[in-house]
């Protein structure tokens, strides 16, 4: 009889909270989101650690499909995890309106995010302005809406953090015009593709938001035991290797003293 | 001969992660650092809870006397717990950076803190700026730096998270001219009093960062099992009873649409 919206953080199976784990245990039905983030490891893992068939919710199945997870709340406890903390994006505020107009309880466990983990860099979470989002972009589609916002940010001194895109479960449309339904692998957008994007759009805009010389901290997997996370240029960033999925940016506003301390360890640029 | 630095979470001793717990377990040594937050339960149940000491560090512990928490990291494991995400505040950052001079290998584990779980007011976690920290005012010191920043966030439509101020284990001055080594009792700044100081420094400064009708949304014991969460303007929210400690508050920039549907389920005047 309640929704447990309940954050896994970010690593493994082990980045669950004990409040987190022991609501789990209670529920009936549990559902992973699993187009805005991803753990270390594969849901098959969870399931066997949770003793329970963990259902992969996607996109669909959540905005569109919301009664699917909910009708299972009628009958009896149901969790639904996700990557992170659950409210630190917006997605999953829908399926919690939707279950408080169904009258159904619903209790939120917070967990670490990547908007607190961000903070490893070394650079102070307090400064740090709006988030953006950095989307693929298509021969068609370039959209520079982060642009005028990093610009905010970095004029007021703060720094920015961007996530980048994931696309899961996209339909391959070639496939489907051959009437097979198809989806094509997920990709996950790195920190070198995220800098070519932000430098072709600082050259078309010329507004300088920021430029090639502008101190970034790139991050991959963070929270994960194999995290990486580099310091350097727009330029020097654009080249170094991160590793697999999933990857953060941070762009730094001004960088005061004891931050430069923490970045000098994640430098590309020991000088 | 490792340092782990824990985040404990929001509410008890049952928001550590699996992580965190197992990593305490293995600590000979274990210390909670008490004064910049507090969990909704005495450091005694942690003790208990965890089968081990843990010991409270107070402010001159961690920032002058940090020898005395890493000369245990040379023996055995040293666990720093620390409420909230170890990494959101600066506060823990010289410790850190001590340790890596002493060359102990140091492991954060991540969690929920109040700059994530800010969320749950209903307001996106994207479109917070920068953090602001909200100062106890004295006779003669009532720093205003907050304001500007503030004013830039709101300019921009964004939010801004308001930290409110801490004492703990302030000397009595009174009592040690007399000879007397005394501490007051801890004080908690509530989202009453901030948004007394906040109103004062508007009056002064007339700069128009925000007004009485500015919408915020105040937060008391976030992610513990009664938090409260009220939304009204500064003016409706200056007597609101949020109870015991600790508070935060949210100063609202531009409200979205989605937003408001969210922040309605918290306002104190319906309409």
């Amino acid at each position: 009889m309640v929704l447990y919206v309940i954050g896994l953080g970010l690593g493994d199976e082990n980045d669950i909270t004990l409040r987190g784990l022991n609501a789990v245990k209670k529920c009936q039905k549990v559902f992973l989101e699993n187009y805005t983030s991803i753990l270390g490891i594969d849901h098959a893992k969870l399931s066997e650690f949770y003793g329970r068939e963990v259902v992969l919710a996607d996109r669909d199945c959540v905005e569109m499909g919301a009664d699917q997870i909910l009708d299972g709340a009628k009958d009896g406890d149901v969790a639904f995890l996700v990557v992170g903390d659950p409210l630190c994006a917006t997605t999953h505020t829908d399926l919690i309106i939707r279950a408080r107009e169904l009258e159904i309880p619903v209790e939120v466990v917070h967990n670490a995010s990547v908007m607190g983990a961000a903070a490893s860099c070394g650079l102070q979470l307090y400064s740090f302005g709006q988030t953006v989002s950095i989307p693929f972009f298509t021969e068609e589609w370039r959209p520079d809406s982060f642009y005028d916002k990093i610009m905010y940010n970095r004029k007021g001194g703060m720094h920015t953090l961007c996530l980048l895109d994931i696309k899961v479960k996209e339909p391959d449309f070639e496939a489907m015009a051959r009437g097979r339904i198809v989806y094509l692998p997920p990709r996950f957008m790195t920190v070198n593709q995220a800098l070519e994007q932000l430098i072709e759009v600082e050259e078309r805009r010329q507004e300088g938001a920021y430029s090639k010389d502008t101190m970034c901290v790139g991050m991959a997997r963070l929270g994960q035991k194999d995290q990486t996370i580099i310091a350097g240029t727009m330029d020097e960033l654009r080249t170094a290797d991160f590793g697999g999925p999933l990857h953060c940016l941070v762009i730094a506003g001004d960088v005061h003293l004891m931050e430069e301390e923490m970045l000098k360890q994640f430098s590309l640029n020991k000088q």
